[in-house]
């Protein structure tokens, strides 16, 4: 039941919260021994903070639940692509597995540059039709 | 007065701070106006938190004090060249210009990946080597 698919909807649950408060709509978890041990979405518009974005807060979140800054075993699932800030974040943060679902071509790390920790496993592709969707539909809401 | 040496100064007073607390000495000022509306030093141990660098607490405190998330009109001090994770968060908040001091060819984003905003100006060097002096000081004294 616990599988990466029911993580990586617990995500796309937090990126339908940003999206239901006006926020670009991408959420995470992150897992260790398969609890769900952190959470969160985009908040870049409501706390005014380019940094508010929902890898960054999450990892600061996951950090303070194991007590520890670095997140060996943990797996961080991600509705879309890290950007560069994100990515380097996950660097230093050394998560064993980083799993993503929609490609982020403009943003994403691996057009802006950047990279995960060489220990970190990457994994991209799960329900990315539903993330990029969710995306699509977002700033076709906001062009109206 | 108030001239970029100034300010580096100012940053490199953050930067032993971090020093004194046994954090990697890195320290940054905001400046819009020529007036500091941020200062941060690098504070990963005493939060727990690899995010934690002195770049996103400053950027996010900036942010607060012009109270939007954009740095526009503003220059940011840096005794270091930033990571990838700090050089991301510049990124997106798009300050007029960024300074820094000593090059970090190991973990600066220019040897990691990533990039500031197309907007921002990238200046290097000032107070390179006292920033250097204290970092090189800093990471001896823990070999010990």
């Amino acid at each position: 039941m616990f599988d990466d698919t029911y993580f990586m909807r617990e995500a796309y649950k937090e990126a339908l919260k940003a999206y239901d408060d006006g926020e670009i709509p991408v959420g995470v978890v992150i897992v260790a021994r398969d609890r769900i041990i952190a959470r969160g979405h985009n908040l870049t518009e409501r706390l005014n903070d380019v940094t508010a974005h929902a890898e960054m807060m999450s990892i600061t979140a996951a950090a303070n639940a194991i007590g520890g800054k670095y997140l060996k075993g943990c797996r961080v699932f991600i509705t879309l692509e890290p950007c560069s800030m994100c990515a380097g974040a996950l660097y230093w943060a050394q998560p064993d597995e980083v799993i993503f679902g929609a490609a982020d071509e403009k943003n994403g790390y691996r057009t802006r540059g950047g990279s995960l920790h060489p220990k970190t496993r990457v994994r991209e592709g799960l329900m990315a039709n539903e993330s990029a969707d969710l995306l699509r539909d977002f700033f076709k809401s906001r062009r109206k």
